[in-house]
């Protein structure tokens, strides 16, 4: 199950090589599907090989593979394992499914629905024999896989210009390129700006309470010689004022401009507001949603209070402490300076442009 | 060092038991000084036995005692066990030493370096013999821990005519008994509004790095049988909106009403702002100085980086990580409501309000 600290380089399908510094979150080959075990970083570099979609599912849940493009991806490929699975007579049944069960192991990022939608409308192809489906469904989870790749270098350049030679950026959580393959959403447009031999700083929010920014975003800024500093979500008060650009992901984009991503975006975003810094959200077209008109039509997701009442494997809190802890929260779209996609950055109106950018 | 989870009942000199619930953070007795030591809580009741004042600068460095009253109250018993370890001819100079040991240990809470000079004031008396001293110095200590006592019951009573019978309070850090003598601030409001057979309901901040909120905020109000619900610190902007009132305390309060609190206060005071929901700090006049004009006047601690790098004991970001790990921000006067005083609640123009208080 275990493998090197060192992934291989990683071709974007446009014939440039990233960065062999970049981590892969989930990689396919004839060997079959591999996803690096987030929740084991930074201390083990270690992966996971699933063989069956249920055994996806439950990597998404445990946030082994985590970030709104990421698990889209990890789910296609879990679609595309499923399929060798299964017999030719439980092929479309088996199918639909783990389709299920892949879309509903995380409810806030959108991407998982689109991704498992995108390949189950494979099956409509009523005529394809088994042989072919299988091969239509693998085929369809490359697609999107390639596809985020190109979206997250887009972003990555057009992103880019917004920061300044040395630029100082506030981000929070992980939005590297173990959240979306490639570069990465928001982080990947400081990868991007480094690449271009620019100098960017970044203040990484710690991100409680399983601290993606100090196990994965650190680990992902050293490795590519971004100076980067630490600093728990709640100092991003005392820094602020010395920030640039605020720079965040997203797990869902509602057609309104409100949209979800990690608990504390939404600190964030009021935080820039009265310090008069632009707050961007860098995603992927599959992160909007067309069908959901604004944020309070966005499902939160409440994760158990043991991942706050627990620190390492030492109790901080009572077992009967009674804990809230949303994965998500949303800002209102009055707080966005613009949407960082593949296809240019969305200003306002946000809804008359995210309509126009949808149907494209 | 061990001793039971329950304290006894403390007497606050105005004839009224606390609740025997009350934890107590510093004691004084024929036996000698005990302090709790609140790193180990809630996991364990331990208490240390200092001997020396270095031990008790100790204490109140590594936080085995905190919040502004209390590490006050310790440094001042600090003094009063160093006299009796100095011989006649070393003891003026000795307890000079002292202080200013004392005096450091912690740069922000000037509750400390007030508590440390009050006692010292007593040295100016030339003619005391040695022994009248350090009666002297003991009587100081005596008279400054039962007047936190006094303060902490006043300013809970000024305070608790603030919360509504249901009301919602969203805090940080610790404020109750451990953090000041009697009631604590911050929470004291709440707890007093629960004697009053009120039925407040707490958000409880966590507080990272050091997570003050969950070990011991949790730890009080569950003890003391407040409703309280713990969030990780960032989620405070999920909740707001639910929120009637936000308490907090005070390390120091400048003359002009900006004020340094445990990091995530600011944050807290913005997010209260956006949602238009009141916000007061609860601080004794101890923790007020007159010395300092502005919040910029104010040094802030940082403390070692390792305190956000682990995880109890797993190393969540590289050692070579850089870290920005502030202990305390500064919030701006403008967006503070009121301070609840133990001489009632000082509303604004607060230059003048502040000036009247403190010159009564």
């Amino acid at each position: 199950m275990r493998s090197t600290a060192r992934s291989r380089p990683v071709k974007t399908g446009e014939g440039s090589p990233l960065p062999s510094l970049m981590f892969r979150a989930v990689a396919f080959s004839g060997r079959g599907l591999r996803i690096l075990d987030q929740r084991a970083l930074p201390g083990r570099v270690s992966y996971l090989m699933p063989t069956t979609a249920a055994q996806v599912a439950r990597a998404i849940e445990t946030l082994a593979v985590r970030g709104a493009p990421s698990i889209g991806v990890a789910a296609a490929y879990g679609l595309a394992i499923e399929c060798r699975r299964l017999s030719d007579r439980r092929l479309r049944s088996g199918l639909r499914n783990a389709a299920e069960t892949l879309r509903t192991a995380r409810p806030t990022a959108v991407n998982l629905s689109w991704a498992v939608e995108r390949v189950t409308r494979v099956l409509s192809g009523r005529d394809l024999s088994p042989a072919r489906l299988r091969n239509a469904v693998l085929r369809e989870a490359r697609r999107i896989a390639a596809e985020e790749v190109r979206r997250s270098r887009a972003m990555a350049r057009v992103g880019s210009r917004l920061l300044s030679r040395h630029a100082t950026v506030l981000t929070i959580c992980n939005t590297g390129a173990l959240a979306a393959p490639g570069l990465g959403t928001a982080l990947g447009v400081v990868f991007q700006a480094r690449l271009d031999r620019r100098r960017p700083r970044v203040y990484a929010c710690e991100t409680r309470p399983l601290l993606q920014g100090a196990r994965l975003t650190m680990t992902e800024l050293l490795r590519v010689g971004v100076e980067a500093t630490l600093i728990v979500d709640s100092a991003a008060a005392s820094v602020m004022p010395e920030c640039d650009v605020v720079l965040v992901g997203a797990d869902r984009v509602a057609r309104n401009g409100d949209f979800a991503n990690k608990v504390g975006t939404r600190m964030l975003a009021v935080l820039a507001r009265e310090s008069v810094v632009p707050f961007y959200v860098v995603a992927p077209t599959s992160s909007f949603d067309p069908g959901c008109p604004d944020g309070g039509a966005i499902v939160i997701e409440e994760r158990d209070g043991e991942e706050v009442r627990c620190f390492g494997r030492r109790r901080t809190a009572a077992r009967k402490a009674r804990v809230y802890n949303p994965a998500f929260d949303v800002t209102p779209a009055r707080y966005v300076a613009g949407f960082v996609t593949e296809a240019g950055i969305i200003r306002r109106p946000f809804g008359r442009n995210i309509r126009q950018l949808l149907t494209r």
